[in-house]
Protein backbone atom coordinates (compact mmCIF):
# COMPACT_ATOMS: atom_id res chain seq x y z
CA UNK A 1 0.00 0.00 0.00
CA UNK A 2 1.43 3.55 -1.33
CA UNK A 3 0.26 7.17 -0.99
CA UNK A 4 -1.62 8.36 -4.46
CA UNK A 5 0.62 11.85 -4.55
CA UNK A 6 3.57 9.32 -4.45
CA UNK A 7 2.38 7.87 -7.45
CA UNK A 8 1.40 11.26 -8.89
CA UNK A 9 5.09 12.66 -8.56
CA UNK A 10 6.63 9.58 -10.39
CA UNK A 11 7.10 10.63 -14.27
CA UNK A 12 6.65 7.36 -15.65
CA UNK A 13 2.37 7.78 -14.13
CA UNK A 14 2.30 11.35 -15.69
CA UNK A 15 -0.38 10.43 -17.39
CA UNK A 16 -1.95 7.63 -15.92
CA UNK A 17 -6.02 8.39 -14.58
CA UNK A 18 -6.39 8.93 -11.24
CA UNK A 19 -8.97 5.93 -10.26
CA UNK A 20 -6.28 3.75 -12.11
CA UNK A 21 -3.10 5.05 -9.33
CA UNK A 22 -5.98 4.64 -6.91
CA UNK A 23 -6.30 1.36 -7.85
CA UNK A 24 -2.49 0.74 -8.08
CA UNK A 25 -1.49 2.34 -4.93
CA UNK A 26 -3.62 -0.65 -3.01
CA UNK A 27 -1.18 -2.94 -4.37
CA UNK A 28 2.53 -1.54 -4.84
CA UNK A 29 4.83 -1.86 -1.88
CA UNK A 30 6.96 1.19 -0.71
CA UNK A 31 10.75 -0.11 1.07
CA UNK A 32 13.25 1.02 2.60
CA UNK A 33 17.28 0.12 2.75
CA UNK A 34 20.08 1.05 4.21
CA UNK A 35 23.63 2.51 2.47
CA UNK A 36 25.36 -0.53 1.43
CA UNK A 37 23.02 -3.34 0.92
CA UNK A 38 22.94 -5.64 -1.55
CA UNK A 39 19.76 -5.30 -3.88
CA UNK A 40 19.64 -8.71 -6.05
CA UNK A 41 22.42 -10.06 -7.79
CA UNK A 42 23.25 -10.75 -11.29
CA UNK A 43 21.21 -13.97 -12.30
CA UNK A 44 18.60 -13.50 -9.98
CA UNK A 45 15.35 -14.03 -11.71
CA UNK A 46 12.95 -10.55 -12.12
CA UNK A 47 10.00 -10.47 -10.41
CA UNK A 48 9.19 -6.55 -10.03
CA UNK A 49 10.00 -3.54 -11.32
CA UNK A 50 11.64 -0.86 -9.06
CA UNK A 51 11.34 2.67 -9.20
CA UNK A 52 14.10 4.35 -7.24
CA UNK A 53 12.26 7.21 -4.87
CA UNK A 54 14.86 8.50 -2.21
CA UNK A 55 19.25 7.71 -2.63
CA UNK A 56 21.55 6.64 -4.91
CA UNK A 57 22.07 2.94 -6.16
CA UNK A 58 24.71 1.60 -8.34
CA UNK A 59 24.40 -1.42 -11.05
CA UNK A 60 27.49 -3.26 -11.41
CA UNK A 61 28.50 -5.97 -13.48
CA UNK A 62 30.76 -9.01 -12.02
CA UNK A 63 33.05 -11.64 -13.86
CA UNK A 64 33.47 -15.18 -12.86
CA UNK A 65 36.44 -13.91 -10.58
CA UNK A 66 36.35 -11.24 -8.06
CA UNK A 67 36.38 -7.96 -10.32
CA UNK A 68 33.51 -5.75 -10.45
CA UNK A 69 32.91 -2.79 -12.44
CA UNK A 70 30.04 -0.02 -12.06
CA UNK A 71 27.71 0.01 -14.83
CA UNK A 72 25.49 2.66 -13.86
CA UNK A 73 24.50 4.99 -11.12
CA UNK A 74 20.46 5.73 -10.43
CA UNK A 75 19.06 8.89 -8.96
CA UNK A 76 15.03 8.97 -7.65
CA UNK A 77 13.01 8.77 -10.32
CA UNK A 78 15.07 5.86 -11.81
CA UNK A 79 13.46 2.31 -12.76
CA UNK A 80 15.54 -0.55 -12.35
CA UNK A 81 16.20 -2.88 -14.98
CA UNK A 82 13.11 -2.86 -16.54
CA UNK A 83 14.31 -4.89 -19.39
CA UNK A 84 15.23 -8.10 -17.43
CA UNK A 85 11.00 -7.64 -16.03
CA UNK A 86 9.75 -7.32 -19.84
CA UNK A 87 11.20 -10.37 -20.92
CA UNK A 88 11.00 -12.66 -17.66
CA UNK A 89 14.76 -13.15 -17.91
CA UNK A 90 17.45 -13.30 -14.63
CA UNK A 91 18.92 -10.07 -14.21
CA UNK A 92 22.04 -9.21 -16.23
CA UNK A 93 23.64 -6.73 -13.22
CA UNK A 94 23.53 -6.75 -9.75
CA UNK A 95 22.14 -3.65 -7.75
CA UNK A 96 23.73 -2.28 -4.43
CA UNK A 97 22.79 0.73 -2.31
CA UNK A 98 25.02 4.10 -2.01
CA UNK A 99 23.09 5.70 0.71
CA UNK A 100 20.01 5.02 2.60
CA UNK A 101 17.39 4.16 0.12
CA UNK A 102 13.42 4.19 -0.29
CA UNK A 103 12.19 2.33 -3.39
CA UNK A 104 8.67 1.34 -5.18
CA UNK A 105 8.09 -2.20 -6.38
CA UNK A 106 5.44 -2.85 -9.08
CA UNK A 107 5.32 -6.72 -9.39
CA UNK A 108 5.83 -8.03 -12.69
CA UNK A 109 1.94 -9.25 -13.62
CA UNK A 110 0.47 -5.62 -12.44
CA UNK A 111 3.14 -4.39 -14.50
CA UNK A 112 1.84 -6.32 -17.93
CA UNK A 113 -1.82 -5.92 -17.17
CA UNK A 114 -1.21 -1.94 -17.10
CA UNK A 115 1.42 -2.03 -19.87
CA UNK A 116 -2.28 -4.02 -21.85
CA UNK A 117 -4.34 -1.73 -20.24
CA UNK A 118 -3.25 2.13 -19.93
CA UNK A 119 -1.88 3.34 -23.79
CA UNK A 120 -0.10 6.55 -22.16
CA UNK A 121 1.59 3.98 -19.65
CA UNK A 122 3.16 2.39 -22.20
CA UNK A 123 4.34 5.14 -24.08
CA UNK A 124 5.99 6.43 -20.89
CA UNK A 125 7.97 3.22 -19.92
CA UNK A 126 8.97 2.84 -23.93
CA UNK A 127 10.91 6.23 -23.84
CA UNK A 128 12.25 5.37 -19.97
CA UNK A 129 13.73 2.43 -21.71
CA UNK A 130 14.44 3.79 -24.37
CA UNK A 131 16.74 6.16 -22.61
CA UNK A 132 18.10 3.48 -20.87
CA UNK A 133 18.84 1.71 -24.14
CA UNK A 134 20.90 5.22 -25.41
CA UNK A 135 22.58 5.42 -22.19
CA UNK A 136 24.42 1.86 -22.80
CA UNK A 137 24.37 2.87 -26.35
CA UNK A 138 26.92 5.93 -25.74
CA UNK A 139 29.13 4.08 -23.04
CA UNK A 140 29.61 1.21 -25.82
CA UNK A 141 30.61 3.74 -27.99
CA UNK A 142 33.17 5.50 -25.51
CA UNK A 143 34.50 2.45 -24.72
CA UNK A 144 35.48 1.49 -28.09
CA UNK A 145 36.27 4.79 -29.61
CA UNK A 146 37.81 6.13 -26.76
CA UNK A 147 41.23 6.19 -25.03
CA UNK A 148 40.86 6.24 -21.11
CA UNK A 149 41.86 10.23 -20.81
CA UNK A 150 39.73 10.52 -23.83
CA UNK A 151 36.89 9.19 -21.38
CA UNK A 152 37.45 11.26 -18.72
CA UNK A 153 37.62 14.43 -20.38
CA UNK A 154 34.31 13.68 -22.37
CA UNK A 155 32.66 12.86 -18.39
CA UNK A 156 34.26 16.19 -17.06
CA UNK A 157 32.89 17.90 -19.99
CA UNK A 158 29.74 16.72 -19.17
CA UNK A 159 29.81 17.54 -15.84
CA UNK A 160 30.66 21.17 -17.12
CA UNK A 161 27.44 21.10 -19.38
CA UNK A 162 25.36 19.56 -16.35
CA UNK A 163 26.69 23.02 -14.11
CA UNK A 164 25.92 25.20 -17.05
CA UNK A 165 29.06 25.48 -18.74
CA UNK A 166 31.56 26.54 -16.05
CA UNK A 167 34.95 25.66 -16.37
CA UNK A 168 35.10 24.93 -12.52
CA UNK A 169 33.67 21.43 -11.33
CA UNK A 170 33.42 19.28 -8.18
CA UNK A 171 33.75 15.76 -9.05
CA UNK A 172 30.49 13.84 -7.75
CA UNK A 173 31.65 11.00 -6.39
CA UNK A 174 35.08 9.40 -5.28
CA UNK A 175 37.90 8.58 -7.85
CA UNK A 176 38.02 5.54 -7.16
CA UNK A 177 33.69 4.93 -8.07
CA UNK A 178 34.51 7.34 -11.29
CA UNK A 179 37.20 4.95 -12.15
CA UNK A 180 35.09 1.64 -11.93
CA UNK A 181 32.06 3.82 -13.68
CA UNK A 182 35.10 4.57 -16.87
CA UNK A 183 35.91 1.25 -16.76
CA UNK A 184 39.64 1.67 -15.67
CA UNK A 185 41.63 0.37 -12.46
CA UNK A 186 42.16 3.65 -9.85
CA UNK A 187 45.61 3.78 -11.32
CA UNK A 188 44.64 4.45 -14.69
CA UNK A 189 42.56 7.00 -13.77
CA UNK A 190 45.41 9.08 -11.82
CA UNK A 191 47.30 8.51 -15.29
CA UNK A 192 44.45 10.07 -17.28
CA UNK A 193 44.40 12.94 -15.11
CA UNK A 194 48.04 13.71 -15.69
CA UNK A 195 47.62 12.59 -19.23
CA UNK A 196 45.03 15.97 -19.10
CA UNK A 197 47.22 18.24 -17.64
CA UNK A 198 48.41 18.92 -21.36
CA UNK A 199 45.03 19.65 -21.95
CA UNK A 200 45.03 22.37 -19.54
CA UNK A 201 42.97 20.16 -16.89
CA UNK A 202 43.99 20.91 -13.23
CA UNK A 203 43.30 18.70 -10.22
CA UNK A 204 42.93 19.67 -6.77
CA UNK A 205 40.93 16.80 -4.35
CA UNK A 206 37.56 16.93 -6.04
CA UNK A 207 37.88 20.56 -7.81
CA UNK A 208 38.79 20.39 -11.18
CA UNK A 209 39.35 23.47 -13.38
CA UNK A 210 39.37 23.31 -17.02
CA UNK A 211 41.48 26.17 -18.28
CA UNK A 212 39.97 26.17 -21.75
CA UNK A 213 36.61 24.10 -22.92
CA UNK A 214 37.14 24.29 -26.45
CA UNK A 215 40.44 22.63 -26.17
CA UNK A 216 39.46 19.23 -24.25
CA UNK A 217 36.35 19.10 -26.48
CA UNK A 218 38.11 19.08 -29.08
CA UNK A 219 40.87 16.75 -27.49
CA UNK A 220 38.12 14.04 -26.68
CA UNK A 221 35.93 14.33 -30.03
CA UNK A 222 33.09 15.72 -27.54
CA UNK A 223 29.59 16.07 -29.36
CA UNK A 224 27.05 17.80 -27.85
CA UNK A 225 24.28 16.57 -29.77
CA UNK A 226 25.63 13.02 -29.36
CA UNK A 227 27.56 12.91 -26.04
CA UNK A 228 25.55 14.15 -23.29
CA UNK A 229 23.45 11.72 -21.36
CA UNK A 230 19.69 11.43 -21.45
CA UNK A 231 19.63 12.78 -18.07
CA UNK A 232 21.10 15.91 -18.72
CA UNK A 233 19.51 16.40 -22.25
CA UNK A 234 16.10 16.05 -20.15
CA UNK A 235 17.37 18.33 -17.29
CA UNK A 236 18.83 21.11 -20.08
CA UNK A 237 15.53 20.62 -21.86
CA UNK A 238 13.55 21.21 -18.38
CA UNK A 239 15.37 24.48 -17.36
CA UNK A 240 14.88 26.51 -21.08
CA UNK B 1 1.03 0.14 -48.77
CA UNK B 2 2.18 -3.43 -48.08
CA UNK B 3 0.53 -6.57 -48.06
CA UNK B 4 -0.76 -7.92 -44.88
CA UNK B 5 0.39 -11.53 -45.03
CA UNK B 6 3.73 -9.65 -44.38
CA UNK B 7 2.57 -8.04 -41.74
CA UNK B 8 1.71 -11.27 -39.80
CA UNK B 9 4.77 -12.50 -40.28
CA UNK B 10 6.36 -10.50 -37.88
CA UNK B 11 6.47 -11.15 -34.33
CA UNK B 12 6.06 -7.56 -33.13
CA UNK B 13 2.32 -8.01 -34.82
CA UNK B 14 1.88 -11.75 -34.01
CA UNK B 15 -1.11 -10.63 -31.66
CA UNK B 16 -2.40 -7.60 -33.01
CA UNK B 17 -6.44 -7.74 -34.15
CA UNK B 18 -6.25 -8.79 -37.90
CA UNK B 19 -8.84 -4.98 -38.85
CA UNK B 20 -5.66 -3.14 -37.20
CA UNK B 21 -3.52 -5.15 -39.68
CA UNK B 22 -5.30 -4.45 -42.25
CA UNK B 23 -5.93 -0.76 -41.71
CA UNK B 24 -2.04 -0.51 -41.12
CA UNK B 25 -1.42 -1.64 -44.29
CA UNK B 26 -2.52 0.90 -46.28
CA UNK B 27 0.42 3.22 -44.39
CA UNK B 28 2.97 1.45 -44.29
CA UNK B 29 5.53 1.36 -46.83
CA UNK B 30 8.35 -1.07 -48.51
CA UNK B 31 11.60 -0.51 -49.68
CA UNK B 32 14.63 -2.01 -51.44
CA UNK B 33 17.91 -1.34 -51.00
CA UNK B 34 21.05 -2.65 -52.58
CA UNK B 35 23.97 -3.72 -50.72
CA UNK B 36 26.95 -1.00 -49.15
CA UNK B 37 24.11 1.30 -49.08
CA UNK B 38 24.30 3.89 -45.94
CA UNK B 39 20.23 3.69 -44.49
CA UNK B 40 21.23 6.63 -42.24
CA UNK B 41 24.00 8.30 -39.98
CA UNK B 42 24.78 9.03 -36.51
CA UNK B 43 23.17 12.38 -35.55
CA UNK B 44 20.59 12.23 -38.14
CA UNK B 45 16.77 12.60 -36.88
CA UNK B 46 14.36 9.85 -36.49
CA UNK B 47 11.12 9.53 -38.23
CA UNK B 48 9.95 6.16 -39.03
CA UNK B 49 10.97 2.68 -37.22
CA UNK B 50 12.42 -0.12 -39.69
CA UNK B 51 11.76 -3.38 -39.57
CA UNK B 52 14.48 -5.61 -41.39
CA UNK B 53 12.29 -7.81 -43.37
CA UNK B 54 15.17 -9.63 -45.64
CA UNK B 55 19.25 -9.01 -45.86
CA UNK B 56 21.29 -8.20 -43.33
CA UNK B 57 22.37 -4.69 -41.90
CA UNK B 58 24.95 -3.23 -39.37
CA UNK B 59 25.19 -0.79 -37.35
CA UNK B 60 28.19 1.08 -36.41
CA UNK B 61 29.51 4.22 -34.18
CA UNK B 62 32.16 6.60 -35.79
CA UNK B 63 34.24 9.26 -33.82
CA UNK B 64 35.06 12.64 -35.02
CA UNK B 65 37.98 10.89 -37.04
CA UNK B 66 37.65 8.11 -39.64
CA UNK B 67 37.71 5.48 -37.06
CA UNK B 68 34.34 3.16 -37.34
CA UNK B 69 33.17 0.54 -35.35
CA UNK B 70 30.56 -2.24 -35.52
CA UNK B 71 27.81 -2.24 -32.65
CA UNK B 72 25.29 -4.91 -33.85
CA UNK B 73 24.57 -7.34 -36.99
CA UNK B 74 20.63 -7.43 -37.51
CA UNK B 75 19.43 -9.91 -39.30
CA UNK B 76 14.91 -10.35 -40.65
CA UNK B 77 12.73 -9.80 -38.11
CA UNK B 78 14.87 -7.32 -36.41
CA UNK B 79 13.48 -3.83 -35.69
CA UNK B 80 15.96 -0.30 -36.18
CA UNK B 81 16.88 1.99 -33.62
CA UNK B 82 13.29 1.82 -31.99
CA UNK B 83 14.60 4.22 -28.96
CA UNK B 84 15.70 7.08 -31.27
CA UNK B 85 12.21 7.04 -32.71
CA UNK B 86 10.42 7.01 -28.85
CA UNK B 87 12.63 9.56 -27.97
CA UNK B 88 12.00 11.42 -30.88
CA UNK B 89 16.23 12.04 -30.82
CA UNK B 90 18.76 11.88 -33.18
CA UNK B 91 20.47 8.34 -33.90
CA UNK B 92 23.21 7.28 -32.21
CA UNK B 93 24.39 4.81 -34.56
CA UNK B 94 24.79 4.96 -38.64
CA UNK B 95 23.52 1.90 -40.16
CA UNK B 96 24.81 0.36 -43.92
CA UNK B 97 23.25 -2.74 -45.94
CA UNK B 98 25.54 -5.36 -46.10
CA UNK B 99 23.42 -7.41 -48.76
CA UNK B 100 20.87 -6.52 -50.55
CA UNK B 101 17.79 -5.80 -48.03
CA UNK B 102 14.18 -5.55 -48.14
CA UNK B 103 13.16 -3.21 -45.28
CA UNK B 104 9.73 -2.05 -43.90
CA UNK B 105 8.99 1.77 -42.04
CA UNK B 106 6.39 2.03 -39.51
CA UNK B 107 6.24 6.60 -39.73
CA UNK B 108 6.40 7.88 -36.13
CA UNK B 109 3.00 9.33 -35.63
CA UNK B 110 1.65 5.65 -36.66
CA UNK B 111 4.07 4.07 -34.04
CA UNK B 112 2.65 6.01 -30.85
CA UNK B 113 -0.63 5.35 -31.91
CA UNK B 114 -0.75 2.11 -32.15
CA UNK B 115 1.13 2.21 -28.59
CA UNK B 116 -1.57 4.53 -27.14
CA UNK B 117 -4.38 2.16 -28.48
CA UNK B 118 -3.07 -1.78 -28.68
CA UNK B 119 -1.66 -3.34 -25.29
CA UNK B 120 -0.36 -6.47 -26.52
CA UNK B 121 1.54 -4.78 -29.65
CA UNK B 122 3.07 -2.97 -26.58
CA UNK B 123 4.29 -5.53 -25.36
CA UNK B 124 5.80 -6.73 -28.14
CA UNK B 125 7.61 -3.60 -28.20
CA UNK B 126 8.74 -3.55 -24.76
CA UNK B 127 10.32 -7.12 -25.01
CA UNK B 128 12.12 -6.00 -28.69
CA UNK B 129 13.10 -3.51 -27.18
CA UNK B 130 14.76 -4.82 -23.75
CA UNK B 131 16.57 -7.46 -25.63
CA UNK B 132 18.08 -4.98 -27.63
CA UNK B 133 19.00 -3.26 -24.09
CA UNK B 134 20.13 -6.50 -22.74
CA UNK B 135 22.10 -6.95 -25.86
CA UNK B 136 23.80 -3.86 -25.22
CA UNK B 137 24.71 -4.52 -21.60
CA UNK B 138 26.25 -7.74 -22.62
CA UNK B 139 28.86 -6.04 -24.61
CA UNK B 140 29.42 -3.43 -21.94
CA UNK B 141 30.36 -6.48 -19.95
CA UNK B 142 32.56 -7.94 -22.50
CA UNK B 143 33.98 -4.81 -23.29
CA UNK B 144 35.01 -3.95 -19.32
CA UNK B 145 35.64 -7.28 -17.94
CA UNK B 146 37.16 -9.32 -20.85
CA UNK B 147 40.87 -9.24 -22.60
CA UNK B 148 40.21 -9.58 -25.92
CA UNK B 149 41.53 -13.15 -26.62
CA UNK B 150 38.44 -13.97 -23.84
CA UNK B 151 36.03 -11.71 -25.81
CA UNK B 152 37.12 -13.92 -29.12
CA UNK B 153 36.59 -16.92 -26.79
CA UNK B 154 32.94 -16.20 -25.62
CA UNK B 155 32.07 -15.13 -29.04
CA UNK B 156 33.37 -18.75 -30.46
CA UNK B 157 31.50 -20.05 -27.59
CA UNK B 158 28.47 -18.72 -28.54
CA UNK B 159 28.42 -20.19 -32.15
CA UNK B 160 29.31 -23.22 -31.25
CA UNK B 161 26.21 -23.13 -28.93
CA UNK B 162 23.96 -21.35 -31.76
CA UNK B 163 24.99 -24.38 -34.06
CA UNK B 164 23.77 -27.44 -31.26
CA UNK B 165 26.94 -27.51 -28.99
CA UNK B 166 29.27 -28.71 -31.96
CA UNK B 167 33.26 -28.21 -31.64
CA UNK B 168 33.69 -27.45 -34.99
CA UNK B 169 32.77 -24.30 -36.06
CA UNK B 170 32.37 -22.01 -39.56
CA UNK B 171 33.01 -17.93 -38.95
CA UNK B 172 29.86 -16.37 -40.58
CA UNK B 173 31.63 -12.80 -41.30
CA UNK B 174 34.64 -11.96 -42.66
CA UNK B 175 37.78 -11.54 -40.00
CA UNK B 176 38.33 -8.00 -40.82
CA UNK B 177 34.32 -7.39 -39.94
CA UNK B 178 34.49 -9.43 -36.92
CA UNK B 179 37.33 -7.58 -35.40
CA UNK B 180 35.35 -4.22 -35.96
CA UNK B 181 32.00 -5.83 -33.70
CA UNK B 182 34.48 -7.56 -31.27
CA UNK B 183 36.04 -4.31 -30.84
CA UNK B 184 39.73 -4.46 -31.95
CA UNK B 185 41.92 -3.65 -34.86
CA UNK B 186 42.10 -7.19 -37.22
CA UNK B 187 45.67 -7.48 -35.68
CA UNK B 188 44.59 -7.80 -32.58
CA UNK B 189 42.10 -10.16 -33.35
CA UNK B 190 45.35 -12.68 -35.29
CA UNK B 191 47.25 -11.69 -32.31
CA UNK B 192 43.90 -13.24 -30.15
CA UNK B 193 43.55 -16.07 -32.12
CA UNK B 194 47.16 -17.15 -31.32
CA UNK B 195 46.52 -16.97 -27.80
CA UNK B 196 43.77 -18.62 -27.86
CA UNK B 197 45.93 -21.59 -29.86
CA UNK B 198 46.87 -22.61 -26.06
CA UNK B 199 43.53 -23.02 -24.98
CA UNK B 200 43.03 -25.76 -27.38
CA UNK B 201 41.51 -23.79 -30.70
CA UNK B 202 42.59 -24.55 -34.26
CA UNK B 203 42.07 -22.16 -36.82
CA UNK B 204 41.90 -22.93 -40.89
CA UNK B 205 40.96 -20.14 -42.89
CA UNK B 206 36.65 -19.32 -41.64
CA UNK B 207 37.01 -23.06 -40.11
CA UNK B 208 37.22 -23.54 -36.12
CA UNK B 209 38.09 -26.50 -34.25
CA UNK B 210 37.80 -26.49 -30.45
CA UNK B 211 39.69 -29.14 -28.73
CA UNK B 212 37.46 -28.44 -25.43
CA UNK B 213 34.51 -26.51 -25.07
CA UNK B 214 35.04 -26.90 -21.33
CA UNK B 215 38.58 -25.47 -21.40
CA UNK B 216 37.86 -22.48 -23.12
CA UNK B 217 34.30 -21.95 -20.88
CA UNK B 218 37.17 -21.49 -18.11
CA UNK B 219 39.19 -19.65 -19.74
CA UNK B 220 36.65 -16.83 -20.23
CA UNK B 221 34.59 -17.41 -17.69
CA UNK B 222 31.87 -18.01 -19.65
CA UNK B 223 28.29 -18.81 -17.94
CA UNK B 224 25.25 -19.81 -20.69
CA UNK B 225 22.66 -18.10 -18.53
CA UNK B 226 24.05 -14.74 -18.54
CA UNK B 227 26.67 -15.44 -21.77
CA UNK B 228 24.19 -16.04 -24.60
CA UNK B 229 22.24 -13.49 -26.92
CA UNK B 230 19.02 -12.80 -26.61
CA UNK B 231 18.77 -14.02 -29.93
CA UNK B 232 20.01 -16.90 -29.55
CA UNK B 233 18.48 -18.31 -26.11
CA UNK B 234 15.50 -17.11 -27.99
CA UNK B 235 15.77 -19.86 -30.80
CA UNK B 236 16.78 -22.52 -28.45
CA UNK B 237 13.82 -22.21 -26.55
CA UNK B 238 12.20 -22.55 -30.19
CA UNK B 239 14.30 -25.43 -30.96
CA UNK B 240 12.72 -27.04 -27.94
Amino acid sequence: MTDITTLESIPLFSETPHDVLEELSRHLVEENFEAGRCLFKEGDNATALYILLEGVVKLTVNNTGDQQTVVEMLHPGDTFLMAAVLTGKPYLMSAQTMTDCHLLSIPSQLLLDLIRQEGDFSLHLLAALSNQFRTMVRQIKDLRLRSTAQRLAAYLLELSVEGGGRNRITLPYSKRLMASWLGMTPERLSRSFAALRDQGVEVSGRQIHITSLAKLRNYCGFNEKLDLSERTVDELLERE
